[in-house]
């Protein structure tokens, strides 16, 4: 959708949303999946840090190891529970929500305000049901909403896009205790379809492009809940931390 | 695409793929992406273990920590050049080709024939350019052609489908170098579009349909060479090996 205007603090989302929707993809139908960029979701919610705060010993520390400016550091240990990994340009958290992803998920590339720091939406499920609650009311029909970010991973070379906020739809596709087509029980095929999903509507989000949310229509998805906290893998779980 | 029959080792993949194409999406348009499980690709070119071989010392004492059958983990060695993690129910390996999965993508779920096990191609990005080759010359359109297969992720849970092999066009889109709205160097924004866009066909190639490929059509791509290479993070730079 191209035609969501720059969001401002206290900007109402979801009818920029809904105007956006209505004039690309003629309203919303029943079962669609709204795709909004964490990053207008954390700008409508205020989520900004308009100057660094003051480094600790830690901060200073890892700023030494990064090569990142230390209050710079300080905010992303502000957003973060735990430090995975710190090297030469490299900073890896657990983030207070329970996200593993690089500077916490701290953007200073497209802010809208020069100088200043996006955090991700306090609470990405909240945001996600708000913008899904308040759709469904304008067009009257069911709807699921994620938000989705860019992370990194290990292994595999170049970023993706993820969900981090899921609303109306189960974030996860079990296929366990089904047959395959041989009578075989299917294992471990859990697949994180609300990940999938971000990832394709990334394609048509282009960082450069603005185009800030997508529609997808004409996925089968059950009517659920929904929580972005479904993706996160139990660390006990995690062979990689 | 729903017409592609139970593949058989020495099916010329290249015809069958082509026929569900033309039957489905009415022949192949310049710029469209196909997208083929790397469980075809396998079945085609007969890169099946009919029988496990005999397990040596390492195997045995993997066996032991991951509850795996002896045999089975001898076969995934014999695919891998490294064992990253093994724990019960685990064995996370770098493969042959570089590409760091569970048993390394070793798959017995499915296989057409019972007790029997499918192996990754042995060259998918010369499995994706003999393909793209093959429906170029039937179809007289440039196209690009992506091999996927489904793997996990550290932190994160549930299964998500990447690309193993690639050919046609860029695996990764750089934006490196480029402005963002605020004139400001936009860095690290090297997004892996070629997992991407297996992770959008995985929506539509569901595990049980037996579906083993899709059109992704008006995705805007530079045509080149491609390599699903390009997506395996540099191990000095891999700071979760």
């Amino acid at each position: 959708m191209t035609g969501v205007p720059e969001i401002r603090a206290g900007d109402d989302l979801v009818e920029l949303l809904g105007d956006a929707v209505a004039a690309t993809a003629g309203g919303a139908a029943e079962n669609d999946i709204v795709v909004v960029a964490s990053k207008v979701v954390s700008k409508a919610e205020g989520r900004r840090a308009t100057q660094d705060p003051t480094p600790g010993d830690e901060s200073a520390a890892l700023a030494l190891v990064t090569g990142f400016d230390p209050g710079q550091v300080e905010l992303i240990l502000s957003e973060s529970k735990a430090v995975l990994r710190a090297a030469l340009g490299v900073l890896v958290v657990e983030t207070k929500h329970g996200f593993v992803c690089a500077n916490a998920g701290v953007d200073r590339s497209n802010t809208g305000e020069a100088g200043t720091a996006l955090l991700l939406p306090e609470d990405a499920d909240a945001s996600a049901e708000r913008i899904r609650q308040g759709l469904t009311a304008r067009f009257g029909v069911g709807l699921a909403v994620l938000v989705s970010d860019t992370f990194g991973r290990p292994f595999r070379h170049g970023l993706v896009n993820v969900a981090v906020g899921v609303a109306g739809m189960g974030a996860v596709r079990d296929y366990r205790g089904q047959l395959d087509s041989e009578g075989r029980g299917l294992k471990g095929t859990e697949l994180a379809v609300a990940d999938e999903l971000c990832s394709a509507a990334e394609l048509v989000m282009n960082k450069l492009d603005r185009v800030p949310a997508a529609v997808i229509r004409g996925y089968p998805h059950e009517p659920a809940a929904g929580s972005g906290r479904a993706l996160l893998r139990d660390p006990a779980h995690d062979y990689f931390r």
